[in-house]
């Protein structure tokens, strides 16, 4: 279909027999209309071949219906599978994502707030995967419109999104004190995080609860890498086993574990029992099937959109904390501890 | 740091004592510069908190510094990886990268492709994940400037980068008949898709070359989806197992079909053999650990940038297709026949 000039959106606007502004409005879902006024502008817009140029609107106008999303590792399934909802989420409401990788770099996430600042996006997700810096809180506080996600930026007075963790790190606890266990690991992510000091509370607290003194709880942190689970499992073995049950806080600690484990002919669960967290890779295909907590993390992605959208902005800032609750999903890595 | 108005690539060259071009230039990676140079410009980037502005470069240079990187699904593990590596190759020569998930609907394909034509990316990196439409490909030669990359699209002329899709399955075959496998069943994608066709007709060439006119092969074709991988293995239960061994063509259709021949008390490799393509997911902590063909996803995510930037578009295109070479990863999946 060739064109001399890209059809604008006072071409669309003329052959519905509509103004701009009406178009503009249907197009960013802020105007409702009756079917027949919809259907004669979709018309025009596909006898056109109309394509809304997001950059345009962004400089001339100050919104760009775009949301931007930061994430710190795409090739990280727990990551695709929060992007992908929340591009669905997008979607459905007709907003265009505009995706930034940080590739774990701070430089790159002060970059990227900087570009929302600009107007370049309406507004930003924003998830980090590493201790947080003064410097990010005061740069996410001045540019406002910002949502924090799974992982807190302490100090940063915007709405902050989180799964449950202290109760994921309480079913985890309640779980290995229902099969016998006292001599427990928790193996988590960075210390400073608050994903590894929230699970670790949740795990601490139930197991205290049901065993007092005779807990006897060992704790290593770390990345949220397989390299790392493969150091702990290595650890835990030159330690000499200092537990019967072992909580791997993600699925990349437990795959790093398991693989070790296996190479040194440690059964799953007969010589240790295991519970893993996040389950967004095939856990149920492993051997044995690993019983794991659960994030729902295709309902943190819209939720994410929503709150980013439904936060009044004008407000002064309260910072509250919305947490979406988490599951025990029960399969074989459980056991009671090996006779002594 | 309050600024009352943004640092502009001026301020930089000013306070360096350069031009606007030679900063412009430096920060493209297409220009060397003396060291002592280089750090005067870096400071000053530094000191006056400088951030490129993309869109407006975009819109008055027809440069922008960015390629657009068009995927199916950001929440597959394969697709995930893959924009990993672009967008780690991209950070190595200084290119942003912005990410389009077409949520596999063609309609956005088209937009996306638009959006190059308008400058508003340098060039696309086009991954697309179901049967092609001669609109697309004729907007793709219309366009220019597109690497396509994982599965073709058929009519378009611009350079092509898969992997050894035909190797792959001569591989997978081969290792079938090396344990005596006579009875075998394919299950592939779409059966429009090169991946599908040229993954196929590899494995049948290397059976046939084996056993003549002893083989007996069956072939479903479907989706690469999990879902696809359980109903293909209802479907060979239902059919009384057709076959010995299964080449089930990517990880999620192993997947589907690993869940149902499990639940069913079918016994991998005892009653019947399997092996895999992709292992991007963690198949070796599988039971059993399965023997897969592994895409290098990351080498094609990086080459898929070099070649977008190597290319001479100004040439007549020649559409030549690069292939890279896949290998097999043999695990605990396939064993002989059992016994009739």
């Amino acid at each position: 279909m060739a064109q001399t000039r890209a059809t604008s959106l006072k071409d669309v606007a003329q052959a519905a027999g509509v103004s701009v502004a009406t178009v503009s409005r249907l197009l960013n879902g802020t105007l409702d209309l009756p079917a027949d006024t919809k259907a004669r502008i979709d018309k025009a817009i596909r006898d056109l071949n109309y394509v809304p140029n997001p950059h345009a609107r962004r400089l001339s106008r100050g919104r760009s219906d775009t949301i931007g999303l930061v994430v710190p590792d795409i090739a990280n399934p727990f990551f695709g599978m929060l992007v992908a909802a929340v591009e669905e989420e997008a979607d459905r409401r007709g907003l265009a994502v505009s995706l930034f990788a940080t590739l774990n770099r701070p430089g790159r996430e002060l970059s990227y707030l900087r570009l929302l600042a600009r107007n370049h996006v309406d507004g930003l997700v924003f998830i980090t995967n590493h201790p947080d810096t003064e410097e990010l809180a005061d740069l996410i506080n001045a540019t406002g419109k910002v949502v924090v996600v799974d992982e807190d930026v302490q100090g940063a007075t915007v709405p902050k999104l989180f799964c449950d963790n202290v109760q994921g790190g309480r079913l985890a606890g309640e779980h290995f004190a229902d099969h016998g266990h006292a001599r427990v690991l928790y193996v988590g992510g960075p210390e400073q995080m608050i994903s590894t000091e929230r699970r670790f509370t949740g795990f601490r607290q139930a197991l205290s609860a049901r065993l007092g003194e005779h807990l006897m709880l060992t704790r290593y942190c770390g990345d949220y890498t397989v390299e790392f689970g493969r150091a702990a499992a290595r650890r835990f073995l030159d330690e000499g086993r200092p537990a019967t049950a072992i909580f791997a806080s993600s699925d990349e600690i437990a795959i790093g574990m398991i693989e070790v484990l296996r190479t040194e002919g440690v059964r799953i669960p007969e010589d240790v029992s295991m519970i893993g967290f996040d389950d967004v890779g095939p856990l149920h295909l492993f051997a044995p099937p690993l019983t794991a907590i659960r994030q729902p993390v295709r309902a943190i992605g819209s939720r994410a959109l929503s709150l980013l959208l439904e936060t009044n902005w004008d407000e002064s800032p309260s910072a509250p904390e919305e947490l979406i609750p988490v599951e025990i999903v029960v399969r074989s890595s459980v056991a009671p501890p090996p006779n002594p």
